[in-house]
């Protein structure tokens, strides 16, 4: 067997409590002994698909060429297909179940170029039971793909445009203000929004912001550090995106704020921009 | 030195947040650099033998020959052996404690061939206390277990018959049914019971379950997302186990289930099969 | 490129749940796909660079020779340096910010002899906003340390002496005893102290241990195993320090201490060596 690909990078929502992670490593360097594997995540949130497709999305551009696999599948050994997608002429692989988790990532290293439905058996473990494909599907798939496998030998071919879209929201323009939601919170309680610094371009250091009963001033800063004690910052977080900070403690504890919650930017007149953060703003703390 | 193992894969209690699991590693790769690890899990929960012991079986035929070190060990530095056990013709050598942790693994590997008590202090780190065997005695020694070195020179050989055995609950046929017991519940909440699918053969799709004061009828399925909202599904697990389940959610949780939990199935009348699954059932939800 | 480094140790506060400890391998897999990464704690908790750095000088006498990257950092992106230190005639060079992280490692691999302030942006990579220097500073100058760039390549030297130290909290005899404090408090619960078996040479078996409004007697074992149950233990850990421990039971949590909570302890008379541990002390829990 040749040596195609090195690297798997890996991104599940199995958790490290259970063995599920390790087999499956077990399986890909049982097949191909040469590959050395990433975990990006594992602790995902059991069957988020969304909150897998966005961190997948954001780690792309900084992984190796090789295989992705991506395993949040809350349809395992239902009727969804099980794929490989090659991208970028054949530099890299994602590998996962057809259910919009690997689509964002995919459509950022350039779209699918050929994809496969895992569907030849010959590549597959013989194994109890139907639930946990990534042990006898997605990983000795993945193992053979290192090995020099072409992707046809997997399945049938399958057109890109059969295959589920990610849904990744977008921000818009409303009376009341600049309206997006909260992407991500990070462990640290950062809270990325689904709009980018260009999209406020212009309207000064202090932004209005509100979400629920609550409104706050934020302070466009450089980096967590300066923001002062008390106040809300707003920066440009690590993947280009603003997200609501604070200076060492969790901004989505304190704020009230999750994943899909809605926040509503406004430009604020320059007199105001005068005044520090927070300080002449209503606080209501939202019940979550 | 030769190379004779590539591959040690890891089970502990160590958690990870402390630096154990890492320190661990570090002394392996100082003895034997060509080595690489597979982690199968250091969230075994503190002391728990016996779920170390079934984590460690529900692993042990997908795992590529080599080094198994498996620490769960509260008797650590007390008059509990450490020990090294070769099985099948030296594909794998398992090292640990003697108080059940591997017995199940080994004896799905065919069982042991040779075993050592690890007293040969030549292999052993100079060290601090006696509270760290993990990086102390174990990971050297499968540091140079990878390097070629015979079983027989880290200390004296010992009769299998001589080692602790595991305890695996079996089930067992009563007057008011087949009764069994949770093993495991996973990270999605899913329960795997020590009842096989052989065990009720030809009973049909529908399945009474009673566990403490709760009775449920529980429908045959294949995979997870055959279960209706609200219904409990009874799946062939990928251990090849049945498991009680839910769709999306945590069977655990709702139903209030634990390890060691006693759970009995009853076969249903032909007329009651036919209702849906859970309706009809009284559901007293046992405090846990 | 040459291959000066093979081993790549990590120890963040990044958790697990994201895919920042990912990426940052990522990174270095790319530049360096020679080196292997070995994680020592990605769970140190958020901002906590006291116990970040008491983690990295356990570990460090174990640690194989290459990179040591360390990243807990409040200020990233802020006026701290970012730094690398090379130490034992270049065996090891540690990576981090300089925030005393490091300091405590470094001392105890020898000290100092070259250091450098991170400053050639030729060796980051091009990035989104100032938060993430694992992704886009420290792990592309690890890879290329592991290739064998030189130290001074990196940016300015700088004198040790400039560096900021570590602070690592010091017994003192008082008139009440022997005071010290909690350094540690690991998966288990053990309560490592600050306090060597040396300095309570010729105490006898039993000591007393007060703390809060607590009054124990902990007697001194050798091991888990052999603490009493409902007696507290005092054992030399795998550091050699002195720990309060209990069997198979978390010290921390029934006796109510974290990092920092100050401990005293006072010789007993040969009298009261002969009672069993805790008996006839009185025992008042303090509230957390």
């Amino acid at each position: 067997m040749g040596r195609r690909y090195e690297t798997v990078s890996l991104l599940t929502d199995y958790g490290l409590v259970d063995e599920f992670v390790g087999v499956v490593k077990a399986v890909i360097c049982d097949i191909a002994p040469h590959a050395r594997t990433i975990d990006l995540s594992h602790n995902i949130r059991p069957f988020d698909v969304r909150a897998g497709s966005l961190a997948l999305a954001r780690c792309v551009s900084y992984l190796p060429s090789g295989v992705i696999l991506g395993v949040v599948d809350p349809g395992v050994g239902g009727s969804r297909k099980a794929i490989a997608i090659e991208v970028a002429d054949g530099e890299g692989v994602f590998v996962g179940p057809d259910n919009g988790l690997l689509a964002p990532a995919v459509a950022m290293a350039g779209g699918s170029q050929r994809a496969v439905v895992l569907t030849n058996e010959e590549y597959h473990l013989q194994s109890h039971g139907a639930t946990f494909a990534g042990r006898d599907i997605f990983a000795p798939v993945v193992g053979h793909l290192c090995n020099g496998v072409d992707l046809a030998e997997f399945g049938e071919l399958i057109d890109a445009e059969a295959l589920l879209p990610g849904m990744v929201p977008l921000s818009r323009i409303e009376p009341e203000g600049l309206v997006g939601e909260v992407l991500w919170v990070d462990h640290f309680g950062n809270c990325q929004l689904n709009i980018g610094p260009d999209e406020i371009d212009g309207w000064g250091t202090q932004v209005q912001v509100t979400f629920g009963d609550t409104q706050r001033v934020a302070s466009r800063k450089h980096t967590f550090a300066d923001v002062s004690t008390g106040a809300v910052g707003l920066v440009v977080d690590s993947c280009g995106m603003l997200a609501l900070v604070l200076d060492q403690r969790s901004a989505a504890a304190e704020l009230g704020l999750g994943p899909g919650d809605q926040v509503t930017l406004v430009q604020l007149s320059d007199g105001s921009s005068d005044s520090s953060a927070g300080v002449t703003s209503p606080v209501t703390m939202r019940a979550r």
